[in-house]
């Protein structure tokens, strides 16, 4: 694909309220590996969550008036509670520019997966007590499959617990069951269960848990994880859009594009093509800390730009 | 005692991340039921235990700014944290107006608690990974026992547990017993075990989870919280500074006053006296809900004032 549209050059965007949308990035490079990024993790004011509405809005309006200020040609904005919040807000104030959530992907995802069931459809959707409380996800698939019971399950704890690096093991296991144990059922009691056809972690911090939630809610379930089908929205938005960067960039010119090449090169401050920016508001250290996790590669903390919102 | 010191009947103003502090308050009112307190829960950025230093200090000045925008004649930081990381800036920059942090009170009441044994006393401090970083604790309990050996530890996540209301029970037990394994040593290996003579409830969260921390740590260590001891603090500041409120205020005109009345009364915001004021940053009805659980009083959301800073 060829394009003569100056603005292909520019980052793609991605916000989040700190690490978990490093899922996300991942995704993306691993789809769209010759795209630049810029990623803002809002750590300072971390967790969204448990946040009101207009809250979550006025962050993330400042989040993205910081990326569209670096210039951006899209924006992901790759935290559900955020997504959830504010996305129509977004699209609004900052228009022309594209901005692709997460939610809707992973609806579409999940009813995919559940496409071969005609009805007697069971969707689990995990996420915080914000995305719970607002339902997005609950109408998203809905619109898309009428016929899907949706039940909503707000996990906020597990966003600290990913935080903290605590992704395995019993205790993780026993937070996770006592979130869903009510609907699971015991089947001593022979209690109705939910037994879901497959469980939508919509929170970008579950993915690195879902080995747990597998553990707990049962094999049987598909795991939906919304950062891969975002990463195909994103390439299909500018495929659309005419901003996928040229296929004749000078291969040799930018290491760091592809997951098998050391993923150092795409980091160092002084690698001329910064195939990766990354940002935080808070505690840079941490953020490599705890972000290496998330992305799958190993972050240097001076690596991470702090920025004011 | 008799004051002509017009500021006596200004109120003490409180600061916290979020709810944790009401443990402070709670502690406060019990002690000076004539007072009145306005107290401010920085929700809308919890929690302070995981960010940098330097964020912590911005956030603590701006939410001091907001309390002595309203007027009041004594600060207390309800918050390890943000004692820990901005008490000198507070004092320095808020100056005359005396700040009362809760970090020195903790410290001495684990002294005192300690007193009895004169060599090989250990102190165990558990608090943010914030605080446990910046040693505060350690310093504080070394400049008044110099022998003491101290060991602190960070807990980052008993935060949003509790915050979760969270605070008994097999799983709260796991997450501190995992927090405190290294330490206290297993009995099968015949390793050393830490055996604290007393433990520091170094986050105004914890308080509630007293009992599970005991569960784990053994009955035979004293567990202190500074909530107390910072009351008593406090009262012998606003006497040595002739500020407190004056023994002939009208009894029977300010209902609320006691902790055996009933509590709404001190709430209602077409009470003239409104003894207690409560402000968040965000999401009065969270704030609500969880600090009843912390201050043991129920709070209706309508009682909360939101305020931006």
């Amino acid at each position: 694909m060829r394009t003569n549209n100056p603005d292909a050059s520019l980052p793609i965007g991605i916000f989040d309220s700190g690490v978990g949308g490093l899922t996300v990035l991942a995704a993306l490079r691993a789809r769209l590996a010759r795209e630049y990024y810029i990623y803002l993790g809002d750590t300072a004011r971390l967790p969204y969550g448990t946040k009101s509405k207009d809250t979550i809005v006025r962050y993330s309006v400042q989040a993205t008036a910081k990326l569209v200020e670096r210039r951006i040609k899209l924006l992901v904005v790759a935290c559900n509670t955020a997504t959830a919040a504010a996305l129509p807000d977004l699209q609004k104030k900052f228009a022309p520019l594209p901005v692709i959530g997460v939610v809707e992907p992973g609806a579409r995802a999940a009813c995919k997966a559940v496409a071969h069931k005609r009805e007697d459809c069971r969707i689990l959707v995990l996420a915080t007590e914000s995305t719970i409380n607002g339902a997005a996800y609950t109408r998203a698939i809905q619109a898309l499959l009428p016929q899907a019971q949706v039940t909503g399950v707000s996990c906020s704890l597990l966003v600290p617990m990913a935080e903290e690096g605590w992704m395995t093991g019993p205790i993780v296991e026993s937070v996770i069951r006592r979130y869903l144990e009510p609907l699971l059922g015991e089947k001593t009691q022979g209690a109705a269960a939910l037994r879901p056809d497959c469980i939508v972690l919509g929170c970008t911090h579950f993915p690195p848990l879902a080995a747990s939630i597998a553990a707990v809610a049962g094999k049987e379930a598909r795991i939906i994880d919304s950062a891969v089908t975002t990463a195909e929205v994103v390439q299909k938005e500018l495929q659309k859009l005419h901003l996928l960067r040229p296929e004749e960039a000078p291969e040799k010119a930018t290491p760091g594009i592809a997951n098998d090449i050391p993923s150092e090169l795409a980091y160092r401050p002084d690698n001329p093509t910064r195939r990766l920016r990354l940002l935080t508001t808070d505690a840079p250290e941490r953020f490599a800390r705890i972000g290496s996790l998330f992305l799958n590669l190993r972050i240097a903390p001076k690596e991470v730009e702090l920025v004011a919102l």
